[in-house]
């Protein structure tokens, strides 16, 4: 960010996730997109396959799913192996850049269950106070 | 989670944030929404007008931070307060909530922006594996 000018060079500056083309920028919108962030705390628990994971990630669509893991194995943070087995399993776990990021993740997540009742509080107060 | 038959009301039940319908699903959404998540980053920094938020949150339209500031505010992270200056002043700050969700969510952003090369480097060979 400090370089002088000629020295710039995408590689030196530091990355930077409020400037929109930073490739940081990208990550947190997979990471933190819903489906992204739900695939990657599962994950947390061990090995899925396709449909498993589906079915714990309550809600989200085949094709929504499919686009999630494809996007989190881009960017290194899922595996997706193949077993060798008849017939072949496809089988998804974190890597240990993944693991990290899913740990943060999981953190997040317990304090926004844990503060569930006050967010449902604030909730129906704006709601009682916005009106239409 | 455990409750007996006929014991159970929403109440009892833990915040699960897997199950599509909890309250604590939405909240995630709202708050790990790409432009969410900025704007609790960057309201850490202190107490921000609109139009000076949206300068900070590189790429965001007027009326997505129009929304995501409206949604944040509705689940009690972001207090919105018109001072008493001539002309009004609106400024947004974080609430205890807010803050406590933006610091777990900047450790998260710091990880992701020191990982950059590591996560540039899953997507280059991933595209060359990978090619149509």
């Amino acid at each position: 960010m400090s370089a002088e000018p000629g020295e710039t060079s995408t590689e030196d500056l530091v990355a930077d996730v409020f400037a929109r083309n930073c490739a940081s920028r990208r990550t947190l919108e997979s990471v933190t997109g819903k489906w992204g962030a739900l695939s990657l705390v599962a994950l947390r628990e061990g090995a899925y396959r396709f449909n498993a994971l589906r079915r714990r990630v309550d809600g989200v669509s085949e094709k929504m799913l499919a686009q999630t893991l494809q996007t989190l194995e881009r960017d290194g943070l899922v595996k997706r192996e193949v077993l060798a087995t008849i017939p072949a399993r496809v089988e998804y776990t974190l890597t240990p850049l993944g693991t990290e990021i899913a740990d943060r993740m999981f953190g997040l997540i317990q304090l926004l269950e844990a503060r569930v009742p006050e967010v449902v509080a604030a909730r129906d107060e704006y709601d009682a106070t916005h009106r239409r």
